[in-house]
């Protein structure tokens, strides 16, 4: 009885012992493992609710109205100090950080007391049919001493006196067919150019190249209002009769004087006679203004393409028609290029496992006139996004990554902000930097979402705009529930109906710095209006009309739309953020590739085989490519996500795909755009090319005497694609195969 | 005494709880949180000792025996073929994994059947004292039937007729010494150059800029013969008066016909009339053959400096005395150029935690002729190193870090082999290498360790050279036990007399497109000659007498320095791929860069002075670098190394620092050297400049007619310095300052 007990008591401490262990081992967690557990999951799907929740239309419409209140184009006290200083003390207060940053450029300016304008000269010195120095006001909020009146940026000054030749959109199709087919000879006349096609540079710049002496750019209706030229603005948001495009005809980016380098107080600044800036005076007017020429031109009445929608006979001149005969077009421009401080603002939430790595978010500050669209509607979603996840954080929140918000500067004048800050912190940012979001203007229109992307960020796009409600009611009755059902019915792609078309990333915002200096991969989105309009741009782009009043009024009642875009921005951000994997789909830019490697044989290739140069060695590097992301994409699916350096060596393999892409020496010499596969396309900076080195050395090749020259160019674009995506291939396949791969260990 | 049993009983059980929770708490480890602990200690210091042991002495000698037993040209079948496959083999059963790269790229070499040589040819036609076209063979050893005749690589084939002129070392100064001081016209004439202080190919370049028609060089006693000219080989290590250096002339990297991009299948290959290649018949002569020209020259008895120590008159000529007056000198070249495919072969040891961090550890693999020097003294090295490291494995031993060992092809033509590879595989060798340490040749010499570095790798040097037992008996009686104590009596720093000095990397091996292309911190070592000879290289350099005879009979009897050398550079790899904190010290750069502003402020202060040009710009950059590597530091000190990470995050901006050197323009528009700071001298590539972009803007400044434009590229050179200086110390800051900063969380 007594050994009983004995053996009772023993067996209860042994038990008491290994309970004991047991609950020590796997009940109690140690410190480090807690956290590596953690570290090892997705974030919790309730920040992204409550983020959408947060996110607060009327918020935005607040926000806008205090940006858009008044004008503030770069380099003044407006925009680098109440506006700026604004944004940097609430991210301050909100965030966990704010930084601003300097850098005096070169910007532009119409001259305020002696205004830019175009009018018709007699033989005997009388000048008539004065185009209007002011945009007309046709609201009262429009009425600010500060508006500056319409000018194209970086124009030299000059008077020209010459004969009017219409040039429809000055493409270098239109000069060729205006020196080629018509025979017309160019030197010393004045081009009247329609806005739209392509970027307002280009025209220029191709002006200049075929011997304008200066340019006079103009929005015809035809491309800014759909209907009757009665019902504009203020009845409706179609461009009225007095309102001009204002923007800049730079064809760098960044301040002109400082290419590559920053603008900071070390600076070296080139003499403006070293720089590249346009050389003949532009100046935009209004298409009321446009009809007091053309309706007066002489010359045979142009094709039907090159037809707008004024109601006069369409002629290209040269010169005017009688009683004009003897007159001249002349163009008085006093715009002037003088040394700015512009601002970049910053503000940091850090993040808890991965700070060195960021997820930038960015628009850019500055208007031509109050901006209520372009860009106000972006920096109104921006800050009422950041507000929302200010939110979060007090609730406990702590992205994985860092996100930085990026409000730029003088974006108008050339991508000057965002490039200065990349030019200077390229070394920073171009190592660590996940992605780049960028929402220059965030609404267009109010059909549909428009999203450009690099493929990588395709997929995360989809998914982020499947979760967004859809901000209009009648498209939710018809069973589209979300943003992305609506983009996909207005919007399918043109090789895949059962997604959304997401167009190629250009040179016409702030992204373009990220993707095409440092290779980081990035998206642009914004509500926009619907394509049947096939409108230039949205009506009234850059002019004076751009208010809050328009918005509210005639594009985003209740602010809904905005609202969309700030809760598809705050999705995008925070799976880049959160996801412990990063959400970067490598294998949609496989087939992107393959689908451009087919385009361009059946383009290019029976010219090409003319000439003994084939493809082959682009098809070969594109199926490196494919099967190198197969096996890259089965490893992501097995990688240990408690294994944290095994995470991050396939999110950075994931980080740099897009960076393979970028060749230092730039794309046909350019080092301003260096992304082999897409760079903004030779004549038109807005849109992009695939392939653009090769779509350049190919471009109207068979009218250029040095044809050797010309197609050795080719082959050596060829090769430069080629080694491209093989090296693209590289960087995700597994790090050992460098060195023959892991054989035994 | 029931309660009292009662109450113990319950007490024991309790303890027993307690202790089994203690237990199961503390005793017992989770797979992950031993895995982390594991993770966060540097390796075990006896594997650093079983390395040591395991490099042996005898195995180096066999291997030198077994490369160098016969020539092995880049291009050839025994280099490309034979030892190529036997390495990739060893590799392939030692290492994890071995993969050999294949390109395709312009070598040169002379016609075997109508060999290059010099002569003096009378007015009436007739050749007389001919130099030898072989270098006569002094032992058995030399005579192998693949020995090729002396020339110099990419010279074009040619016979030039002219005035001989005797032009000292051929730089910049000798030359302008002769056109300005003397007032000479060069054009036409054929230079005789002594071989040393700078890069043959610029000796050539300037040759053909000051009008010369051809150039011959050769080997001055003075510059390679120390004491009589009676004991050279095969009684000492002296160069022979038989004996011709081997030397490629190109000035650029790589496979001239694809400048950037790399030899691969895909590759445009440009016309060789299109691409940079020297332009004026060169050879190069023993100093037997120079005296045959030379003690015949006309002209005035030369400056001291300029004497050689031939049993001559050295005479600048120009053309020959009495009686040879109206004879000329006459080169007969036929040196060409020819596409050949070499080869690199990498051998892999993959990193347990880290597979996607590679330490590289390179050689080359081709020579001139025998090559029991260089390369093939430090092949030997190489793969007894590697034999070393594959017994390690073989003990359990698994680095963090990948270590990846490449054995170049064609380095002697122009690094070709490294540059092809970095040119390939740049993009996934940029982000992940963390080091790149070179062993071009392993011995040069006996007397003393010397090493090229940048400042990031010193303190590493220094630490691994304590470590190395000293070879050298004597040294070892005399108190210095180790590599460093010799190295720090032999070659005390000129700045600090306590540690030893560590040169700046020039682009003399394949370290430079490391450096240069990528930003890949690197250093060279090598045991070396004693520095007091003041010889221009090692007397044997590139001729047909370098065997393993000369090695092992007059230079490492025993083969302890090499030895030493494996063991050096074991002791790097191994710090480099098992410490958890990179062995890299920002600490070192910040010093150094203080050094050189204070140098360059006192060497061109007063005279930037003079132009209203300040250097304080780069002083705070400097200041800025400073105190960004001071609060790095104390960071470094402070990391939790059982955050994975956190350690990464440090680890990758230590990785990440040489990178931010790297201008992607090229240092003063040089593409093949893109480090701000360290980059070959613009007038002797194998000498590195500080500041190579101001020092090239400073150089002859005077003498520049575009005065202005001169000046503004001083003040170009001095902003990109600044920048470049500011942007390292923000990759050196806390990621959180990009926005400001963490104030909160």
């Amino acid at each position: 009885m007594h050994r009983m007990k004995i053996l009772g008591v023993i067996t209860l401490a042994a038990a008491s012992l290994v309970i004991g262990i047991l609950i020590g081992r796997f009940a109690i967690t140690p410190s480090q493992l807690s956290w590596l557990k953690k570290m090892s999951k997705d974030a919790d799907p309730k920040y992204s609710q409550q983020l959408h929740q947060e996110i607060q239309a009327e918020e935005i419409h607040k926000n806008l109205q205090f940006f858009s209140r008044r004008p503030h184009i770069a380099g003044s006290v407006q925009d680098e100090e109440v506006l700026a200083t604004y944004i940097h003390n609430t991210w301050k207060s909100n965030l966990h950080g704010s930084k601003v940053y300097n850098y005096t450029v070169l910007l532009s300016y119409p001259n305020a007391s002696d205004p830019n304008y175009v009018s018709i000269l007699s033989a005997d010195g009388v000048e008539s049919n004065l185009s209007d120095k002011v945009e007309k006001i046709l609201s009262p909020d429009q009425n600010d001493s500060t508006v500056v009146n319409p000018f194209n940026a970086y124009s030299p000054s000059g008077v020209i006196v010459g004969d009017p030749v219409y040039v429809n959109y000055g493409t270098v199709e239109d000069f060729q067919y205006l020196t080629r087919d018509l025979a017309m000879n160019l030197t010393g006349i004045v081009a009247i150019a329609r806005y739209g096609k392509i970027f307002r540079g280009d025209k220029v710049n191709n002006g200049a190249n075929f011997g304008c002496a200066g340019m006079i750019l103009y929005s015809d209706p035809a491309d800014y209002v759909v209907g009757s030229l009665d019902r504009v603005y203020p009845v409706d948001w179609w461009l009225p009769g007095t309102g001009a495009q204002r923007g800049t005809l730079l064809k760098l980016n960044g301040d002109p004087r400082t290419p590559y380098y920053p603008s900071t107080n070390s600076a070296f600044y080139a003499d403006e006679k070293d720089i590249k800036l346009p050389n003949i005076p532009v100046t935009p007017i209004s298409y009321n203004d446009a009809v007091k020429y053309l309706s007066k031109m002489a010359g045979m009445e142009v094709q039907s393409a090159w037809k707008g929608k004024l109601n006069i006979t369409y002629r290209v001149g040269p010169g005017f028609a009688s009683p004009y005969e003897t007159s001249k077009i002349k163009l008085y421009v006093k715009t002037y290029n003088v040394p700015k401080t512009i601002r970049n603002v910053f503000g940091f939430i850090e993040g808890q496992y991965e700070p060195d790595r960021y997820v930038l978010l960015g628009n850019h500050r500055d208007a031509w006139v109050f901006g209520a669209i372009d860009p106000s509607s972006g920096t109104a979603t921006m800050m009422e996004l950041s507000r929302a996840l200010s939110k979060l954080l007090q609730a406990g929140w702590r992205p994985r990554r860092s996100i930085l918000f990026c409000s730029w500067g003088a974006e108008e004048y050339g991508l000057i902000g965002s490039t200065e800050s990349v030019e200077e912190m390229g070394k920073v940012l171009g190592p660590r930097t996940v992605a780049y979001i960028n929402v220059d203007l965030a609404l267009a229109g109010n059909s549909t979402l428009r999203a450009l992307a690099t493929p990588i960020l395709h997929k995360l796009l989809f998914e982020a705009a499947k979760k967004i409600e859809n901000p209009n009611p009648d498209e939710v009755r018809a069973g589209r529930k979300s943003v992305y059902d609506t983009w996909l019915k207005n919007q399918p792609s043109s090789h895949d109906p059962n997604i959304p078309r997401v167009g190629n990333l250009g040179s016409g915002s702030d992204y373009s710095p990220f993707l095409q200096l440092l290779g980081v991969s990035a998206a642009d989105v914004r509500y926009h209006y619907d394509q049947k309009y096939s409108l230039s741009s949205y009506p009234m782009y850059h002019s004076v009309y751009e208010t809050v009043d328009l918005v509210s009024r005639l594009m985003d009642r209740g602010f809904y739309y905005h609202q969309a875009v700030a809760r598809l921005w705050g999705e995008m951000a925070l799976r880049l953020a959160d996801d412990v994997v990063l959400h970067l789909d490598c294998v949609e830019y496989v087939e992107t590739l393959q689908r451009i490697v087919n385009e361009v044989q059946s383009l290019y290739g029976p010219k090409l085989l003319e000439h003994n140069i084939s493809l082959s060695s682009v098809f070969e590097a594109v199926g490196e490519f494919h099967k190198a992301a197969k096996a890259f994409q089965s490893r992501i699916e097995k990688v240990n996500r408690e294994n944290p350096l095994e995470v991050r060596k396939i999110n950075d393999q994931l980080m740099q795909l897009e960076r393979s892409f970028i060749d230092p020496l730039g794309v046909a010499g350019n080092l301003f755009y260096r992304h082999v596969i897409y760079a903004p396309n030779q004549h038109n900076l807005y849109a992009a090319s695939s392939f653009p080195g090769l779509a350049s050395a190919m471009f109207d090749i068979d009218n250029d005497p040095k044809q050797e020259r010309r197609w050795q160019q080719v082959k050596k674009e060829i090769s430069i694609i080629a080694y491209t995506i093989a090296s693209a291939a590289s960087t995700i396949q597994e790090p050992s195969s460098i060195g023959g791969g892991s054989t035994k260990h």
